[in-house]
């Protein structure tokens, strides 16, 4: 049952049946999970690397709400499709969560280092959320750019770098589907992590509108639109 | 002497004689190799990336039963071929595994933390073999993706990425064949890896079929087939 | 608004208008974050290979003036643009530096080890640069090349791999433009880094006129240009 | 002045004005530099797979006799440019083991761990070297092959995972050329590692020569040759 997206009215249970949210969810689950059993940034960089591939053509491989707005706010996809996107990623990020629990026996909060104020949390999280979603949107849309083989790996290999320099300051974020589901499976393990939930939030997508800026002021126009 | 493996008889030996298994037991025996000769995950990752460059064209360089089950499901070789790959991935794993004996003078048991329960040693090489092969029909099987010159390293990457996930928790498997020599020869050294065999065996070959699963629902419908 | 560089006078305030200028400006703070947040090698050389992925194609993401320099000796740019790109680096490189003055409440001084002599350090800093503008010429000019599309990796790697070398002896220099705003800061912090200044200058720059010298005479002539 | 190195004598001199001959010469003296100024065999698996980047057009990249010998054996070359070959490496690597020797004010000496025996010593060096000139063999010379852009890197990472593998057994070898030189310097420095040369020298020549031997049956026939 292919569902045509942009034609028509749907019932959300229909969703699921449509081949791109179901290359959303599984992604994220595969995300997630990643990021739960391991705090290795390469291993979550290649394997976000593989699922780019795995999905680019299916759903074009978001994987990550910042992505997803920052495609609706360059019109790649319509407001109805970026919250099937959303509602997609979240239903991925769920049963991930809901497993990593029970494997691990507990809940990874995520949650700046003490001595990182607010205001550098947020410039930490925006700033490199900027770079990540510049990066998907340079490599993926121009058809120009899909061509490079290596796409997957820079989108995956970035994101993993971004965790380099993210883990020993303000833990794994930069995602803020995988980020709201972990804080919410540690706010009902009982943790404190979701006071820094509006951040992990709201400073990725920050960073994925301040990416479709930049990027429809220096790399795409002067030579995939004119 | 080249024979045709789909039209007519021949002999076990004769399996020796052609490209494709002797491709996969010079590809499992130096996977083997790697494996046991050194605990990084990036070495072994990027070793297996090498040999499938190597031997893509030769064997489709399944390498990992669950690989070669997956490509039966979906009907890529027949059954006569999978026994014949299996076979042959088996006749590399012996002496890889005997030379290692040798030359570290003990055997490497794979056997899971202790503090990690069947259920969860069960669930990881399920889901992570899932990933495993799922990357492998992604990249390998419909043509317009094996153009894509990244295809080795994605599925090198990937397993020294699930690696990174498994070697701390339950060990270097998500292959059978090689965790099965692995287990064998630790037996006769008198270990008591061998409790662990069937989930070894098992649950990869479970997570391969699941992935042949999601690939046609997920991955391949939309763009390869229609 | 997009000037011609070539056609005519302009004021240095319409630089920041034109899209090339615009690339290096922020492909340069990207990549002094990265050396400023981190000191993983590997992080920085996957941030610049994706820099060099996502600003190519608006100006050849030179990021370095060793790379300006030596593609000004080889034509690629006239004298005019040379020192617009280096403004623009310059350009780039200032925020950074204030930016992680405030992050990190401090300054990095670059400066070799105590035991590095003078002459050992400009060797260094020289051979090196001359490898990596050495592989920026060979990946990125003769179209031929810059159609492999590793060439990011490519570039980004092996600029990562030379800071593997460096950083245990002569810090992260091969980037007049990076270290000589790191050292502007330390200075302003009252650190004495300034004193290594001329060598992190010169040293780059004359390993990438090097770079000139040996890619015009081994790598170019037999089939890029005949 | 360009010579055709096919059609007719001439002197030793002559060698250093053709293009592949000044490759392998820079070439190889980049990477013993690389081998002697860092241990970490990521940053010298990426320099190897950079250089063969760069000078593959040039002179198809050896950079170790062990390939030369191979390439020799599959009539790619002439047993006069063997010699030309061999030569130049040589040529590159006195240079690097000079300049190592005055930068680090030591030499560095290869020698496998005290607990490994000279079997096993010879099978670690044969095996890892046959795996690295098979790559080399597969990536490099069947023309379809060449067209993977990813060749470059195939062929420098299995070098640094082999070198991951090798490092904590054997050492740094797997290279006829740069071991010699380091051995030289060594024994020149009063160390005894010129006891190690007959196995560092003769085993990866003969693991090259098995490697021609598995190419030519398993790799080449089926679809480069028919």
């Amino acid at each position: 049952m292919q569902l045509k997206v942009d034609s028509g009215r749907y019932l959300l249970i229909e969703l699921f049946f449509m081949q791109k949210y179901q290359a959303e969810l599984i992604g994220v689950l595969f995300l997630t999970l990643a990021i739960g059993l391991t705090s290795s940034p390469l291993a979550i960089g290649l394997i976000l690397g593989t699922l780019v591939y795995l999905f680019s053509d299916a759903s074009g491989a978001h994987l990550n709400p910042a992505v997803s707005v920052a495609c609706w706010a360059r019109d790649e996809i319509s407001t109805r499709q970026l919250w099937s996107y959303l509602m997609a990623q979240l239903s991925g990020a769920v049963p991930a969560v809901v497993f990593l629990w029970w494997f691990t026996g507990g809940t990874y909060a995520p949650m700046p280092e003490s001595s990182v104020g607010t205001l550098r949390f947020i410039a930490l999280e925006l700033i490199l959320s900027l770079l990540f979603v510049l990066t998907y949107l340079g490599m993926m849309y121009p058809p120009r750019r899909r061509k490079n083989p290596a796409f997957g790996f820079v989108i995956g290999l970035v994101f993993g770098a971004c965790y380099m320099i993210t883990i020993p300051i303000t833990g794994m974020g930069l995602n803020p589907v995988t980020t709201t589901m972990f804080i919410v499976a540690d706010t009902l393990n009982n943790g404190y992590s979701y006071y820094y939930l509006p951040v992990y939030l709201i400073a990725p997508l920050l960073g994925g509108l301040a990416a479709v800026f930049i990027y429809g002021r220096v790399i795409s126009p002067g030579k995939d639109r004119s």
